[in-house]
């Protein structure tokens, strides 16, 4: 669990996507978001308000977030300075780069004199069990994709924040970096060892009230050779009540994978849904999640439609539409 | 890799059963089993002969396997004894214990000081890539099962046999720790890190020739929650030519999972192959694997002609009836 608030550290970042992961904080948690901060020659800009350490600690902020990619694969000296200067000033450090926190022994040494803690969220911080497939209470949604990166972190995300604004119980339940640093907790699911996979998403969506629903985000597809042991975890240790399809109708092919098509939305229903109800013989195929960055408002009006007959489940995009009708569907069941 | 061959270390083992890894070795690989040692009160024989450290290292054995379980979960102050004595004699240590060998520092500093190895085989000893689906030259068979721990390991071992015996080309390719034992190598694929299970299983079975067959060892099952992302891993990146279905009759539910029925070959085939077809679209469903051992023999029969009647495949029980059909399966595809 990472403390929040957050002071939002965009370091160097040389344009705007370069912050997407303090992009992602801000716009869905931006209660976390108390401030930004930047760096000489920073090309980034949140829209937050500038804040030096010690103004952040003032307006109650509890951990710096290296919410930006770092270049060359090391962290640099410029970003070592303000980092163990956080740390002095009684701030954790949360991140998700791939050089690990823990790995720099300047950052262990001031953290373990300062009392704070460094938080890699692209490793597990949790013994997770062997799942052991009980029914739990509460509901579940789970996104399963034709491909890995067509939009399921963005869905639940949304599904999740529409649910929260109409008053209903609702959680995002993150399984990637990025989710985590989010919502200041997870599980970094492409790192944990085979066996604990499934255990992992049981224990990450509990118990819960009857008419709470967890968002779980997914991960891969199960069409991606690479990864679709984790996306199998995620379908059997989520149990999910419900699914939403997720598609991309532009890539030419699997991601990073030439020469392997994308399934139909069809196929994936119908591959996912007999292996959910492995788990969960009343999950349902409940809607349609369709990413149109890359097709014009009239273009992706006009898929949407056909997707909707074709499938006779709504089909929405929700970063053009929002995820109100997907919420519906949900209610519905 | 493990030094062959073996002096099978059975210990104070209570009783035949808790010895089957080293029965397993001494089934499977006779050539990699030089002798025995047993202590006092022993309760399990191999009828391989039995001998001291000395005999054993002037026979040529390389390496001491612990081919017995543990009790209460340590290793015991006798067992100690031996091993540190056979560390000191020159061999090398393997062990698929959940106890490591690497955890008991009087091991590793003795291992130090002889230039021996410890092996423990429940983990990963190589660094594993992502798996890229590129098609590979050779051909590839991996066993399915309705559940866990219904044959898959023993199917795959005795096609392998089989092939051997009529010299054609033929590789056993482990995926957990006994068959890590037996082979000297392999992948315990249960203890690799999620994102890298598929490629693990490319990494294991690589590029080979034309007419060569790779005989994965399953696990899991794709219809048992705690295991079926192992599974998916094992059916992408392995990306067979070839299933075998395994099932075992008389099993009431899922293995250690209450509540969970078993489903049906068909059930199994409709849901495995185009999963596999994903990763190979030429993969095809070849024979049925049936572990008949709590069948009289003519139940068993019964069973076997009403499966190969309603499934159109042929299906055998390997023990009783050898892996001779399902060797002609494969051979005509």
């Amino acid at each position: 669990m990472i403390k929040t608030p957050y002071l939002l550290f965009l370091g160097d970042a040389p344009d705007q996507l370069a912050a997407k992961v303090a992009q992602g904080i801000k716009d869905w948690r931006p209660q976390n978001a108390v401030g930004q901060y930047r760096m000489e020659g920073c090309g980034a800009d949140l829209g937050l308000r500038d804040m030096d350490l010690v103004e952040a600690k003032a307006a109650g902020a509890k951990t710096l977030v290296i919410g930006v990619a770092n270049r060359g694969g090391v962290i640099s000296k410029e970003w070592k300075k303000v980092l163990v200067a956080a740390l002095e000033e009684g701030f954790d450090l949360a991140s998700g780069l791939h050089n690990l926190l823990r790995d720099e022994p300047d950052l262990v040494a001031v953290a373990e004199a300062c009392g704070c803690a460094l938080h890699d969220v692209r490793l597990p911080d949790a013994k997770y069990p062997i799942a052991n497939g009980v029914k739990r209470t509460g509901k579940r949604c789970l996104a399963v994709g034709t491909d890995c990166s067509v939009g399921k972190m963005y869905t639940a995300l949304a599904m999740d924040a529409e649910m929260k604004t109409r008053g209903m119980k609702s959680s995002f339940r993150a399984t990637g970096q990025t989710g985590i640093l989010i919502t200041g907790n997870g599980v970094p699911l492409d790192a944990v060892v085979a066996d604990f996979m499934a255990g992992a998403v049981e224990w990450l969506t509990p118990d819960n009230d009857d008419d709470h629903w967890d968002h779980i985000e997914g991960q891969g597809s199960l069409f991606h050779v690479s990864y679709s042991g984790v996306t199998m975890a995620l379908i059997h240790g989520g149990q999910p009540d419900a699914l939403i399809l997720c598609h991309e109708p532009t890539r030419e092919h699997m991601r990073g994978l030439p020469g392997f098509a994308l399934p139909s939305l069809e196929k994936l229903r119908d591959t996912a849904l007999p292996l959910a109800q492995v788990a969960n013989p009343e999950c349902e195929v409940v809607g349609v999640s369709v990413n149109t960055q890359h097709l014009s408002e009239e273009e992706a009006n006009a898929y949407l439609a056909e997707v909707e007959a074709r499938m006779g489940l709504p089909a929405v995009d929700p970063f053009r539409q929002g995820a109100g009708r997907l919420v519906d569907a949900l209610a519905a069941i």
